[in-house]
């Protein structure tokens, strides 16, 4: 049984495996002051081109998100977001739990836009019996594999400064969003149109992880406390600043993303010439054909596929991924059942 | 200037008044353990026919609400409600504040159906990902003035009991509801049909204070504990009872609910009569009429109304408020006013 | 039965009353936006001399330090206090229920100390594994019915501006405290010497609320979204504007106050002459004379009083309350009966 | 530089390595629910004979805390525990964050009592003004690193049982204790004197992660949304379930963790014959020798200790630890060190 249903069904790089067993039996300091955190902290820093900015190591993408959105908002402030958004549908509420309305917008794609939010700012009109915008929330790649441009991104980035909301890119999936061939940001652009970003590990190539890279420097002020409380910090904190520093290293991160997104090209333009209809043109590593029960019946034999959501009785929409994990092998078979349906 | 943008407006029924000044200088012990408490809560249950039933007084809808909700709820619980439901837009995250999400429901009118909630409970498939629905909330008469009818209210009921899930019903202006004539539910029906509702006195004579009505015995379990930690159990809680007592004594709630509605229902004919649209037809004592900007000049002169969403760029829907304290004469005059324009 | 035991036994003032009564169908805007507001927080702002400062009217007291405390601090920062404190052992754990740790210092007499909260402060000695103290907390009166002398409040208000922590009194008993014979405050003083204080209404002739006044701007920035958020905000805010009117209006609040604290010392005085043990000497409306089981047994005939804390098998110790609303003839009749013991 | 100041110093056991490399590339469903995760559970029930119990991973100890504390209690309900506990200490308010008040008791070495908690209860008596103990917090080994008899422990769960409080023993250094030769508790008994315990892989051969170990099926009850919102649900859950399976087969969690015990004792005895006093009397892999500075001027040349706590201005309470990774050289070099003091 081939697994194309997710991102993150194997354990992580070799080269990370690798480096964990070479220093594994080092001492080291912990919660993430040693020195492999701050050496993946340069190469991050260095990557996306922001010296100035804070690198904090969490160990997972509910913390992150947690975290950063409540050391941003005071307690009235919400956080603006697609529907889709992942705090919004996919976390148990752990937004609302630390006190904070989602505040979901109407996607296009998986996307919103400067101007929904200039909208809902204007629409909450600073009347004190309605939820306070004070950040907005985006996911690069978004939940649909799909991807801002850098002109929607600095739009929304100068809507935010403009209206004082802060703009939090959740990277859970980043590498395959800036490896992506239409995708027109850079590292550098992407540090550049935000507050705060997430890079993460667990689906690129880490065992778990997420760093959160920090701009705005009143947003970091005392962070670690935030870490700490909300569980997000890691008593061998070093185990983070390696696996970083592996992926960091030589852009390992961006090689494995890159040839997981040109997998899933491969699979979306199989599917195209097959004239398999897609329920998002996704550009990015997940794809989601719409296949018929039939279709599926064959293909459930050998492919482990998600369900994304029933499009009509006799039709259903799939996720298909790939990942820094997933051997050409798996990528051909695929293809080939495709074709052969 | 004659304000009708409001249903509380004006300080108390004088029944009230005159029974604080009465009792003023009486020791009591506080916080909802005095005799007043006792004779008021008796009356609410023999008014709602549920002998059985736990009755607190709490000093506001949003404590109302927020205690409630809190209650009923295990931490990864959110709570069904129209997207226009009072908690949901109104109370500044007040609800997501105590850690809950509002799983908000498109409305028709202001109200949702029992086939939406149970499809909702059903898209959450009981993935621990996602929020899990634990309690609904409906409020009679709705946040644009409509009603819901026995059945459809049997109907919610049943589907909640069917799902686990525990009914709620704000009453801010249950008076409201109650004796508007298109009304087919009594108020024993409403009290068999849910597990918990309030009796709002803010809106319908009191000064201040909602009734808590709890059928459920597991969520009356140390509910007073909750009051008091939410901020909702005041201090000389007698002023609480008396005032309930004053308006449940030979009916007097229902009384001064029951001509606010029919001068309501006036001002309605009046509106159809002159041709004037309304947003939303409500049959109890808020109206929701859409005037042009031009009419709107001439009754702004002489009338406070509320401004509850434009419709285009010529038009607003606004919204006409009578009260227990509306004199005859401030509906004459609008009525004049608009058969005037 | 005469009732000592508390002191918000009874309604309110009559002058409140009468001028709830003369106001009580006037049409206001809600939520403390209206002109008796204005009014009593212009008096306030007299009083206290502090013409810049920010007041704010809630409907009581647990929301009035929930309130303030929550717009005070960050998630990971806790509030500072006696272990006595009203805030840390009799509000059902409200603090901690929007997020916060309060920090409960040894006390003396009700009392910290300047020097115990920058002991606190370098014990924690930011470490992000520990609660960092954001706020100190304290009452004036305390529950233990002492006071701070000028010169301490001073130095705890420097202590707290060096150390970068609020400082907040609560008043709950605020005009037994500023009016007892043995207090070097005045109204000025108390105002000069924090960021936030509150008046409390519900203990010194209001039927209920408690006014907050804000020193500090950062601290009242969007204030009335968290009054809102925290349910202290009462729809007909008027209420509350119209009874600190009245109370703060030719000084009032002090007149009757000042009274009440002239009754106690009376009580006092007979029971030192008596040779009645007290428990704690406090020089406010609040006494804690220590009986034996036989002399509660005759005075507890005509005598409620407050059992404070067992003191040993054979002996209690009690609290002996006064208010704006004792007669003279009760205090004539506790004092006959100790007299008599 | 040897580091003796804690126990988290290094990666993990290299059996777990080992296997983590072998598995690194297989798929498995996420979250936890894969097949190690399974066998690990069976392992663990096995281990603690108790056949019924559930069983859950979590990343981390901070997370293990605050996500059976909230799961376990109501909003109003508050821990008990010892005022050295350290969900009480040094999780910068991670239970208060979650809205729940930590009662703490005075200790003794770190250990509270029975008729403590039976104190506390009647202390309360029910009410509601004041948080009500819903729960009891221990952990074995304390902080201290001393040890519960089990008559001590029975005592505790017999009290917890008769007043409906759950019993949490927090077992981050479980290991040390349970084979710690002054220990009289067996796995077994462990598991049938508390509600719910968690076994500590972080601090005894693991990379990280923590067993919860449920045998109260009431707080079992949809714990897994509990640990999704909390953040303490891994995406890749199998590392859990893998480091853990290592740890139980054949006993390796007890045999590494004895090791380091004796190591422990070793250092005692050492401290002991020098007549080095000692601040904590433990029978457990931290030991609290006092020195003088002099003594650790000499020290700190060699060995990195953690300063518990200063004595007087010439000594200072230290923490030694020992661990699963400790080599003899290390332990010998120290003892040397010791003797030539």
């Amino acid at each position: 049984m081939i697994r194309l249903n997710c991102d993150y069904l194997e354990g992580c790089h070799p080269a990370i495996l690798r480096k964990l067993t070479e220093t594994n039996m080092e001492q080291t300091v912990g919660y993430g002051m040693d020195p492999y955190c701050d050496q993946a902290a340069a190469l991050l820093r260095e990557t996306f081109a922001c010296p100035e900015a804070a690198v904090h190591f969490l160990v997972g993408g509910t913390q992150a998100n947690t975290t950063v959105i409540a050391a941003a908002l005071r307690p009235y402030e919400g956080v603006l977001c697609a529907e889709t958004g992942h705090i919004n549908v996919h976390e148990t509420g752990a937004i609302e739990s630390s006190g904070h309305k989602c505040l979901a917008l109407p996607h296009k794609n998986g996307k919103i836009t400067a101007e929904q939010v200039a909208a809902a700012v204007a629409a909450q009109g600073n009347d004190e019996h309605i939820v306070k915008p004070g950040m907005v929330y985006i996911s690069l790649s978004t939940e649909l594999g799909t991807l801002y441009t850098l002109s929607e991104l600095q739009a929304m980035y100068r809507t935010c400064q403009q209206l004082g909301l802060y703009l939090f890119i959740d990277g859970a999936r980043l590498g395959y969003a800036l490896t992506a061939p239409a995708c027109d940001l850079t590292p550098a652009d992407l540090a550049k149109c935000c507050d705060v970003f997430t890079v993460g590990g667990t689906k690129v190539g880490a065992l778990f992880g997420e760093a959160v890279i920090i701009n705005h420097p009143e947003l970091n002020r005392n962070f670690r406390y935030m870490i700490k409380q909300r569980g997000g910090m890691l008593a061998k904190g070093r185990l983070l600043g390696i696996q970083f520093a592996a992926l960091m290293e030589d852009g390992l991160y961006f090689t494995i993303a890159r040839k997981a997104v040109e997998q899933a090209l491969r699979i979306r333009e199989a599917l195209m010439n097959k004239g398999i209809p897609l329920f998002i043109d996704s550009p990015t590593n997940q794809q989601y054909p719409i296949f018929t029960k039939a279709q599926l019946a064959v293909l459930s034999q050998q492919f482990d596929l998600a369900l994304w959501e029933p499009v009509d009785a006799d039709r259903d929409a799939m996720r298909v991924c790939t990942s820094w994990a997933t051997p050409d092998e798996y990528v051909d078979a695929f293809i080939a059942a495709v074709e052969g349906l």
